[in-house]
């Protein structure tokens, strides 16, 4: 079998990805975060993560929220490793913050961890009092091509807002 | 717990949030409006709101008239506090105007709360006699970027609208 | 043009329909409710309402409720005219109450207007604290086939939940 | 090439079909309905027409209403045919009257034509004052089998309503 | 109530709005058209109209036809009237002509009455032959920057098609 | 690999299956049907084939038709091959038959080609002159608990419609 | 404002509605339910809840777990007031359980609470490895028609499971 | 009645239309096309087809294939009238090529008929082995404003796949 | 936390949830399937396994085919642990089997393991050659109510069949 | 018959479609992909091949992975040929890697095989821990318009994320 062998990845610092040992941190945590290298740092390409399970408290009540987060980014030498990101976003369920603060730590954490080209993080949650609440945020490298790319996504962000009913 | 905390909000004049002492006004209130401030003015996002228990009154014929609105704005050092838009919006209940001055108007009172960057009110309305009616506004703060860009995106409106069948 | 005439429906009763100078009443009223003869009484065949614009209060904290409320019945001697049953369910605007209550309230109002051999509220509302609730409530005549088919329909309601994600 | 042959038809009484010069006529005209023969009357099998395109006039308002019918039968010796079915429909266009007593009208003209075993007409009408209409009304030849099968049918009919939000 | 008064809009020639004696004119007349005035001329908007209930006559076979019509504007000064809209569509019933004929002609009427900034009609009818026809057109006024909206949404146009099955 | 065998199939007469130099015959050939051993005749189960390509033509107009036809059987002792099946039903493409009589003429070639305990055949197709047809037909071997279950779920057969449109 | 009074409810033990001061259990506790009287107890009814915002953890890899849940039944004397139940469904988040096991236990606490007439809870979980987990439970009072009618609903549970894709 | 008439359709040229004794050709034939003359050649609109029921042959195996076709175009002073547009599909029933090499052939024949400012022909097809193939050709008159506008189509095509799982 | 714990389920053999270092075979082996207790036997109810992963080989042309499978029981004694489950399905991967056969099997295996008190297994395939397969088998403990419970869902299987387009 | 000719193409070097004796290999093998000439070299088009029943194993874990694949190229001189993609997508059934590096693998391939002006290739997995993964990635010939294509659409990618939910 070739492809990505596990030695390469253990000596890149991936530890958690196959071990079944994990301890589960639920207050905010973004050390839990692992790194592996891009293997084709000669082109751009978009990795997309579909997280429809992310769930916080309200700072204010405490009570619960939940919300779908889609995190896109291009990398550039470093690449989040996707376990390692699952209990990231574990790390917020006993955290208290309003959606668009969460939104922007998410996107800030992940730019530290890589140092990505490009990055966007898009929160969708259900709705307390009959209104839903959807943060987005971008972040393009700045001196770059990729800057101009985060103010063009931007300007044109949701022309097309989802269909919402409340059920 | 860290994230926003209570007593921040309160300094910033955020009262109806964990408040359940609140009375509910149903003629057009927009003095019922309250706004925090942005952590995040570094950097442009978007936030959203998904409204689609709006109501308010045929300005002829004091027929109830229902609509869905989403409202999407850029924050620039004022941000609206959710439970205060739910509010405001509940006091659309008893207020006659036809839609597409609704849309202004709620446009118009978000920008003096606020003073975004930019902002857009897109609300689609159930039919009367056979026809739906879906009124979209669009604001970006003059001489900005945001001024273009609300230019660039009323240019670009809509060019897929969804399938509808009053069904 | 042949079908029913206007005379015909004036003489039973009808004054809403195609009346323009209506007042609309937003405090429950169940006198609004008119009612014409049926023309296929040798017949059973149901007749379903949909109204999705359905709004009321909470009994305890007065904030909006919103719901889609679906009626059904067979009808005997006597039909509910639709402008009416508008104007009808308009009457809850400013009321206050379970949303279990008002279902079965709109059942037994209709049931007392018509005397119907058959029929069926189901009320579906927009969430609150992240849970919606939905009534079901139905009648048959009593000691008729109706009564029995209320019953089966009751042991067979709804074996297969919409599904629901708030959003 | 086998199957039914065009003479065979036409000595039925099969002349709308393929014919161009076909008339139309936008007054309620059950006599241009047409039939033919069962092939297959020693087996019960079911016939839908799926309908979307049917307009009315209001007896009162005399303004235009739209349904989809959909007409299920179990044919006995004579089935309709559906070219003679779509012009039958169209002679509804300048006909003023209620939605119910439409679909009875539909479901007595073609037991009158047919003499089916069994039949039903489920009509789904756009809304009118935030309130759509949906009859449905069915028959089984007395004293057999299938007046029992419309009773059944009756007693279990539409106990999921489709979701409707008037979009 | 404050908003929009009965009043005002009478004065700028709103009669049918409110009115219960209108008598419906089924062949085409662009004359029952009424407009009013924009209260947000300092602004771009736009205004959606959802039409699903469009039926008019084939001009070779006078077969009738139905489509859903989308139109959308950016007023300037006048405004078009939602029920003399209704009523004017209702004047295509017993018109025959071709589907992109009639896309156009309406939407050299609207240009007529409102002289808008921009303007499109856009029609989606249903299949006759197992082929339906989408016609999409529009307008933007000459020497304006809307005229350049308009080549521009017109190069950009559906590049999407929805999904058709004819069921 | 365990499982069925080449061999076994090839002396129950499956050739079709894994023959690449299979021969298409566009006209109505029941004769190119073939079968194989049930595995498990010791209880009850379904088999269902979709078959969303089928065409025929119209015996009068010549013109094509398009269905999606749902076969579904509880075997006895064979079984009919796929492969065939596809075949069997590419003979009706140069066929004009009426859909009632396509159905049924398909149902009465699986009973005679694989005698099953029960099978139903439903057919779909797309509209003509704004109209569709589905005819659903079925059989249980006579004289066993099969028979009474064609009867059952013809009593029951599609109490709930799909919504059409002709989109 | 007629309906259901704030006094009643406080005398039968309702204190979390309209309290703002609550505070949130994550860890299993029956004890935080509250019921209220039926007003409509000559009647049978149906009340659901739909709730999805259910967190638990996994009591193997205590790793977290999400579904949506369910609750339907027929009350009786008593009824489940709803912000008590999400309150109950909160005290989940830090439970460790098979998802077989949590829906039985809340099944069985509704039951001690309320002594429904009839119940029934489903959970639809997110996958693990790939495969998703749904169980569905229900309770008849023992001796009354309503534990036929759970058998009854158990024996025709779920015959056309929603289709699934992991997406 | 208005707008367009045989009389002058007739003079164009076009004869199939409303002919019923029309011969349908399953051979590949552009002769039948036939065009009429557009009536408003001052402005830009784009007309499409839907067609649904698209069916050719494989040229290895000569098995049939299935595609729905979506043809859309701004018309210059020739349009393709839909009823030969039919035929001319039809006439690919018998006729064996690969998915891409038709679609650029109805592509230049629809050129050769019209001479369009712009066309593009996008065809989805039904899979074989798995997959399924999409292709998607267009066209602007070479040195006008309308072959740029091919190219700038071209360049964003379809960047929002729709969703695929070959059932 | 309370709930199942660790000790009691490796007591009761569930050696592989949680374990990391689990090896998977890809040939046919219904021997690494796993089962723990069930702690309400006192209760009927339902358990559903969504697996939209499944893939075996065409026996006769070992090329892969896929399939979503949906299982659900009535647990009696034992429970199949959901690990182990997807292993056993891992084991199809190079396994070459009928469509109808790997179900029958997979139910068999089932039977086997816990000895449930009913069981059901749905096996959808995409299509080969157009056409797509979908087995459905179940089975109920031999002289109890759960034996007919099997033969009246077999009766009553699928009347809705979904729709298919290879799409 | 015209079109393609097999003849043509077994010259070019197709073998495999139409060929009944292919052999599947499992473990990665890019030789198998094969190449025909393009009839249409004159013009820009794209084809796009959807693909979902792709399935690879995780480097680390060799578990299963599943994804759909989404492949658009326009074409330069030569042309992929389906079948050999679908056998060369078979190869990788027992490969691991990342799903990163799977799809960058497939475009080179790819690039490699046709030398095309432009092509993209993205991958939608199904979940593992919760979240899933979709790489894009994309090449446009250097030095060519095609590179700039390629940088505007990965500027553009993605906008609006489909929804998921993990069901
Ligand atoms: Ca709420
Ligand atoms: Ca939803
Ligand atoms: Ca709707
Ligand atoms: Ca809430
Ligand atoms: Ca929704
Ligand atoms: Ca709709
Ligand atoms: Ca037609
Ligand atoms: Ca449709
Ligand atoms: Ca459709
Ligand atoms: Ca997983
Ligand atoms: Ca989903
Ligand atoms: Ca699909
Ligand atoms: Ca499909
Ligand atoms: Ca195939
Ligand atoms: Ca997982
Ligand atoms: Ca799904």
């Amino acid at each position: 079998m070739s492809g990505r062998q596990k030695e390469e990845l253990h000596e890149q610092g991936i530890n958690l990805l196959g071990n079944q040992n994990v301890q589960y941190d639920f207050s905010y945590n973004p050390g839990v975060l692992e790194s592996f290298e891009n293997k084709h740092p000669y082109r751009d390409y978009f990795v997309k993560f579909n997280c429809p399970e992310f769930t916080s408290l309200c700072p204010i009540t405490s009570q619960p929220d939940f919300a779908t987060i889609y995190i896109s980014y291009i990398p550039d030498i470093q690449m989040v490793e996707s376990k390692s990101l699952k209990l990231y976003l574990f790390s917020f369920r006993n955290h208290g913050d309003f959606h668009e603060d969460c939104m922007n730590i998410i996107l800030n954490d992940l730019v530290k961890l890589m140092d990505p080209r490009y990055i966007e993080v898009w929160g969708k949650f259900t709705p307390r009092g009959g209104i839903s609440i959807d943060p987005y945020t971008n972040y393009g490298k700045p001196g770059t091509k990729y800057e101009e790319m985060a103010t063009h996504r931007m300007m044109n962000h949701d022309m097309y807002p989802e269909t919402i009913n409340n059920r």
